[in-house]
């Protein structure tokens, strides 16, 4: 049984897989996960393997925690990955985003995968049939885009996100919805459109924070999934403990 | 003649009309306002009117200069505009945007047009066939995605702004060019099919600093021209002279 656990900024995920099946997954800030590390143990004691992403965050007494209990991998760019990268920065890819190729990989064995992390970026990564996986894009994601508005320019206001209801909008706010989101969905549909001319079969992961808001709002068909990263991440654990 | 001054954060522009023809351009940081004032004063004796946009950056000084050598208007909202204004809240409107869309109805008349102002920000302004002024949209720009990419997360460096070579970054600066540039295509490309879709007769003018590095990247036609603001105010100089 496998703790996976994804360090975030501000948040740290965990999630619990008994070989592929997601058993358990939860959510919490960073202080808490000593607490939360605890009661996970106590909940699922036939755990044996962890792996841990952007470690960074967590400090060395947590992690060496981790290590004493369990079987531990911390993600990094030299482990096995179940692709061959041609990226040609592969210390600067963030292992964030080879979870994700690896989670294409496995779910999508002989398919052309473009997956798309919605999150604070919006990034898009891209593995072939063959397993190549070449690269892609990082574009603001929609948080970023309403901050950068308010924060880069001298009169705007910050808002929350919230679905425009109209294309044209007719005050400042509902101007800046309609911007920032039907930036987005425009976006991600015309950047969908050159993959699918170039890749006719394509199949199209979105996933990361805003996925959900986005999955109804996008033309073209796609795969929403929001545990794409945890997946990968085990998938990895697996793949460098055989 | 009329001098038209556009008052930026950094920079001031300055046009000399006679009627609706540009005889002159010219773009100076704040500071040299006093000395190419002079400059313009003396090559164009024949100087009558003036409007003044955005003028909170210039010293009441310099402002009550050029009032007492031309017959000066301030561009604000309450002055007469060649359009009927549905903005719900016309008072936060920016000033520019209403000078875009007074060269839009002045240079279009029965035409329903959009404006594509691609500078700091990306703002769409939409006027009907029977001079409606609508609304729009905004968006971040160019420069402003690459710098909350830089300054709004932790590890991504800030890029000059360059056309990326292909779709697929395979690396994090032809990644982040990629999604920058790409994104930005991609919301114009797809605004605009949704205007084409709800007004099939339309006009789209894109202007602003980015608008010559846009025009051939996008799709659909429309026509580039970089002195539109500036167009727009010697408009609104001259309909409220009248």
């Amino acid at each position: 049984m496998n703790l996976v656990v994804d360090v975030g900024n501000t948040y740290v995920k965990c999630a619990i897989f008994n070989f592929e099946n997601l058993l358990h997954k939860s959510s919490f800030t960073l202080e808490s996960f000593p607490e939360e590390y605890q009661k996970l143990k106590t909940a699922y004691p036939k755990l044996e393997k962890a792996i841990i992403s952007s470690v960074g965050h967590l400090s060395k007494v947590q992690v060496d925690r981790v290590a004493e209990d369990l079987e531990l991998l911390v993600l990094n760019s030299d482990l096995n990955f179940p692709f061959i990268n041609k990226y040609q920065t592969p210390k600067t890819l963030g292992v964030d985003r080879m979870a994700l190729v690896a989670a294409a990989v496995d779910q999508f064995p002989n398919k052309n995968v473009l997956v798309i992390d919605a999150g604070t970026c919006i990034t898009y990564d891209f593995v072939t049939q063959d397993k190549h996986y070449l690269g892609g894009a990082i574009s603001p994601g929609i948080r970023l885009r309403y901050k950068a508005l308010n924060n880069l320019t001298a009169n705007l206001p910050l808002l929350e996100t919230r679905q425009p209801d109209k294309l044209i909008g007719d005050s400042t706010e509902s101007a800046i919805h309609s911007g920032v989101i039907h930036g987005v969905t425009k976006e991600i549909d015309g950047v969908l459109e050159d993959y699918i001319y170039e890749y006719r079969d394509l199949t199209v992961i979105l996933t990361g924070g805003d996925s959900k808001f986005l999955s109804n709002q996008l033309k073209n068909t796609i795969f929403a999934n929001s545990n794409f990263l945890l997946e990968g991440l085990n998938y990895i654990l697996e793949y460098n403990s055989k």
